[in-house]
């Protein structure tokens, strides 16, 4: 029966989780009928599309904390479903695409990228994406055009980068699908505090993926997709006609 | 945030769901490449429809397992993706819609139904279906008329019951998706022993939901679904033009 695709890392990974769906079982002792209504919905799920967005909420960030707990560097948060790849290369000065009269404050986010050891990484490629005032993100249920509030740029010879863009704002997760359904059964709200998306690539350094958010935000504490990190808070600070923000990101060397 | 359909089974089962998940993890140890191929293939199991087919394959045997061992009464199999309510309530003498020229060797097919203390149950509902001489199921992806090889029927006075139809064929789950895809990863084949599927309802009692196998059956051993269970064995006999098999059923006291 071996053909060319067989892979040990997935037998051994289903091995385990065989073992520890049985411990699950064991404790949660579902009846027949919740499985069957569990595969209704999960196939509603499915169909739907909304697969993705059910995992990344629930499930990504437990990956991640499994990973990076007690780890030196900037922590990771969840890719979540809406990166796009391939956004645009920005000029410098470094300004998220957006529409003419792009709603939202406006906003100058900066950071330093270092390795784990403080040294300053010049040529970080910086991936930015984020939400728009009304809380979409381009290419999914939204009127902007593609890659609107999504640009990639580099930092300079200190590992400093400075980019223009507009105050992300809280983010609800769809709720008229299966997924809102679920939240509703478990009492849980669909927000998502304010972030700022941002992933860094360094040859010869892990990538690292993760989010910004703001003090003072709302759903801080019961953020639905549990994203939020103390190392990864910032502040608004005001400007008059703009907010100001900074956070500093260590990347670790790649194993 | 509480609206109507709070439900606290869910929100249990759900905290379990995740203390389990956190030790899986931490075995596991997958890395946030290894979650996302993962996201993307159980993705495309979701918009594929294939989602119900792998938890049927994969988990319902688990579920029912964890339920039954050592209960008395007749172990359940796996319901599986291909039940259709609403099949023809047949009269006697009972024989399984079929088409005019249905490919396949008959078979008379014969059981008792009592509770668990040996008591029979007279107008018991058994609901049976099965796979063609081509391996398939009416109403998925097959030519076969709707409830072809599906039937309903009622045991007599002393719980006995006989139904005419043909013997059913090993059965190779659909190869040409996610599932099919996965199978190959973990080098294991898709074949399932040939089998009956068979539901029992009675008034007072824990519908049963099992399946009828066959001695000397190739993949007894290996079933790709792990539905077979020792209590399930049944002899194919061969009578000249018909082969005939039969089996008895214990049926469990409603809680």
């Amino acid at each position: 029966m071996s053909e060319a695709k067989t892979d040990n890392r997935v037998s051994e990974i289903f091995e385990l989780f065989y073992k520890h769906l049985n411990n699950f079982l064991a404790e949660a002792n579902p009846n027949h009928e919740e499985y069957t209504e569990f595969v209704k919905w999960a196939d509603c799920l499915g169909r739907t599309g909304e697969l993705p967005l059910f995992m990344d909420v629930f499930i990504e960030s437990s990956v991640l904390k499994n990973m990076y707990s007690d780890k030196p560097g900037t922590e990771p948060s969840l890719l979540g479903p809406y990166y796009v790849e391939g956004a645009p290369i920005l000029e410098k000065p470094y300004k998220l695409p957006m529409r003419e009269n792009e709603k939202g404050e406006k906003l100058v986010f900066s950071g330093k990228v270092t390795d784990v050891d403080g040294k300053p990484l010049a040529n970080t490629l910086v991936d930015m994406w984020q939400d728009d005032a009304d809380g979409y993100y381009s290419s999914f249920d939204s009127e902007a055009p593609p890659y609107n509030l999504r640009g990639r740029f580099y930092t300079d010879e200190n590992g400093y980068f400075e980019v223009e863009t507009i105050v992300p704002i809280p983010y609800q997760i769809p709720t008229g699908g299966p997924t809102g359904e679920f939240l509703k059964m478990i009492d849980q709200h669909p927000y998502r505090p304010a972030h700022l998306h941002i992933m860094f690539k360094h040859k010869g350094y892990e990538t690292l993926i993760t989010q910004v958010f703001f003090e003072g935000d709302e759903w801080l504490e019961t953020d639905v997709a549990d994203g939020v990190r103390p190392s990864l808070m910032t502040k608004l600070h005001d400007h008059g006609d703009h907010k100001r923000a900074s956070l500093d990101f260590a990347m670790r060397y790649d194993d």
